[in-house]
């Protein structure tokens, strides 16, 4: 692919629009839409503003005719590539369609638009006592249809549940421009196939979603917050794995190793322990009587684990404090170097100590500035490597130490990815996780839904010889 | 289809199942296997008593070749005629395979080979504190594969979701005989299509399940139940509004109408309320302070909203006392009449009320012998329709309230199915629900996958003209 667009292409696309007023063709503005929070340039040929199903509809149906790619776009904050146009063609930015974001609190569900903020659901859902669980962390920036493609997570899915634990039903517009509904406004639902599941998460390769029906659930009266402080990064690694298995299960267990904790300390001050290896926080949620009571079994496990100290928020305002040291890890990091690469292999909770182990190996084996927190409670860690795209040397190491960090978790049994996607940055990962057959049998899907192959193509399936390359 | 297999077929099946002992061909053999818990009778040509991936592959694989159906069937406790070899061919027999049952409490999953007992999940992962949290009604007898395939329900899933929700990984052999395997041991995971959760559900149309891998979370320390009588039916509807709305979330709110009462009393008494119209079931579970708390707010709730009267358990043999009200429900009604019509149609929680009334106006306007019974906090109703199946003039009545009741469903924005699955039972009514693009990307992925058609043939998708006939 990749050949420019005609002239009467645009007039078309233009027509469909209603006028040139969301339709993007000049060079300035299209280089707006050529990166997102992961890695690589790319420039569209157009972007479309979109801002109903039916201009969707009559774009993709343009696009399937003439064979043109469309990338879906939110605010493209994603880390995995999702959003980039990497064989150009239409970009469908959905990030000005925000117009319904709908509560009902009798069904306890949330109708809302693809552009709509993420932050905003919960932020609407708690006015009536109902809370939008998934959280991740560039919800005050990303789109719900963004979420939606790349099934997002965030620290409150250790108890939660991801993204797609909370969508009931979608509108979706097919590969070949066909607006259909899956699922409905129901909690259980059996009828056929569940198209609304297969939809989230296949970022953006199976078709634009323009609307979705949430589940939103009662919002938990009381929160409580600890921080352990750890002298060992394996250490805290088996006390996460004791108060997992103590019958307590946290909204939240978050995970900063040393090289976070001094980043952060860095930063912005805030009296961070720099003398630990790790820290854990911890945050329970429920009836008030019920977590004050597991508060002090979990003080008494972390101590028992080993922590040299342990530490509970007693005000809200020393709660919020607490939880703004793990929110700076990530701008406290991007100061250090130019370039960061944020991955997140995930391994089942129990081999959570041995990933830590094997991960203070690779940056040791390759010489590179690896930093690791995240969402440790559900085994979803974020190794962040910080290096200097411009240094090819340097990133022949990365790209090497990328390759180091798959295969530890995938030898522990796990996953290439928790809640990033795949995209263009883990595809040629994809056969060291799956069987032939089972990579076939997703791509059949892919194929008999988008036999043109237009829709948000060069992602997620390898091609042969596919390899990481980093390097500029 | 439905040609007799051949001697030289029978002879190649034997061989790949090492033996006649768990082949059978015998006309009273294949009798056991012609009827599940709902409808008709379907004679196969043989049944493959399996215990090994490699046996379903190579049997899978000659169907394939030979253009044979295929019927994946447990214990065939469906309502929906999911495991019915509509068609004959080979029924694959999956419940004397029943080897694995692995709890691992530091990853908190279990993993099961598809015979074995939904409720012995749960019995496994209770001695470790853990908790396995789906319960269908025939959890006793059902095999985890036929649950997998319908994706089971039950009271429990009000709070903790359906069966699909507890699904992290599965082993399945493909309709062409290959061997996959999709998701992981992790709870997070987006790394490529979501298969797991497309199979789940699918009712063996896309495949033979062959291993499992689920999700157990912390075993709630205390329960406490309550129960409540209303005068009036929609009444007892408007009082689950208020207390899913309350902001406390029950495990279980299950819901009996007068018929269910006294058919219950008749069967056993039990001391039941004769006089009430409707009765509720609730259980709270949970940290036992904060359950004692939220109780006494859910009684002060069901008093305002008009109950006759509301009971507490006040010791575990009272609250197991008041469950067996509710399943006996089941058995009691079975007595009544030869023939019971076991519908799950489901409705947004805010419709109960207007969907009790459409009902109560069914049975009136057909004449119909009606008990509705069921899940009611999630909106997911039981309407039986009890009746003589040799009496075509009843049947025919039968036949129409059916369809009143999915209209009825559909039209206050509910679905066909909440937990039955739709099978041979509510294939006809698809089109009800879906527009034609819906249904054919449902259509396209099983043609993708089963280019023969070969796996569970005739269930799910409508042909042109399909309608329900219950006349024998």
């Amino acid at each position: 692919m990749n050949v420019p667009l005609t002239s009467q292409t645009i007039e078309k696309i233009i027509r469909i629009m209603g006028g040139g007023d969301r339709v993007l063709t000049r060079k300035t503005d299209l280089l707006s839409y050529a990166y997102d929070a992961s890695f690589g340039l790319f420039v569209p040929d157009v972007v479309c503003q979109v801002k109903s199903v039916e201009e969707v509809s009559e774009i993709v149906k343009l696009a399937n005719e003439e064979k043109i790619p469309v990338t879906p776009r939110g605010h493209a904050s994603g880390l995995s590539g999702g959003a980039l146009p990497v064989e150009g063609g239409i970009v469908i930015d959905v990030s000005l369609w925000n117009d319904v974001l709908e509560i009902d609190k009798d069904d306890m569900i949330a109708i809302v638009s693809p552009g709509v903020i993420t932050a905003d659901i919960d932020r609407a859902a708690k006015k009536v006592g109902l809370m939008y669980p998934p959280d991740p962390s560039s919800s005050n920036v990303s789109t719900i249809a963004g979420n939606l493609a790349e099934n997002s997570g965030g620290p409150r899915c250790l108890k939660y549940g991801v993204t797609k634990d909370y969508v009931l039903g979608l509108q979706v517009v097919t590969p070949e421009g066909h607006i259909i509904r899956t699922g409905g406004r129901t909690v259980k639902n059996v009828t056929g196939y569940d198209l609304t599941k297969l939809i989230v998460g296949s970022e953006g390769t199976l078709g634009v979603i323009t609307e979705a029906t949430l589940r939103l659930i009662p919002r938990p009266p009381a929160t409580l917050s600890l921080m352990a402080a750890f002298g060992d990064i394996v250490q805290a690694g088996y006390a996460i794995t004791d108060v997992l298995t103590s019958g307590i299960l946290p909204a939240k267990i978050e995970f900063m190793d040393q090289s976070s904790i001094r980043a952060v300390e860095n930063y912005h001050p805030m009296g961070l322990p720099l003398d630990a290896e790790a820290v854990l926080f911890i945050e329970l949620d429920g009836h008030p009587l019920a977590i004050r009571d597991e508060a002090a079994c979990v003080y008494q496990l972390l101590e028992n684990a080993g922590a040299l100290r342990v530490q509970k928020a007693e005000t809200s305002e020393e709660e919020e404090e607490m939880w703004k040291a793990r929110k700076l890890v990530s701008p406290a990091i991007a100061k250090h170097k130019p370039t960061k690469i944020s991955e997140d292999a995930t391994v089942p909770r129990s081999q959570i100590p041995a990933f830590l182990k094997r991960l203070r190996d690779i940056k040791h084996q390759f010489g590179i500035d690896l930093v690791v927190f995240g969402h440790a409670g559900d085994g979803n860690l974020h190794p962040n490597i910080l290096c200097d795209q411009r240094d090819r040397e340097e990133m022949e190491k990365v790209e090497q130490a990328v390759a180091a960090i798959f295969e530890a978790a995938i030898s522990l049994g796990g996953t290439l990815s928790g809640e990033h996607g795949i995209g263009i940055m883990k595809k040629a990962f994809m056969p060291m996780e799956f069987d032939h057959f089972s990579l076939e049998m997703m791509k059949r899907i892919k194929e008999a839904w988008d036999p043109n192959g237009i829709m948000n193509p060069g992602k997620i399936f390898p091609k042969p010889g596919d390899r990481l390359v980093l390097r500029s």
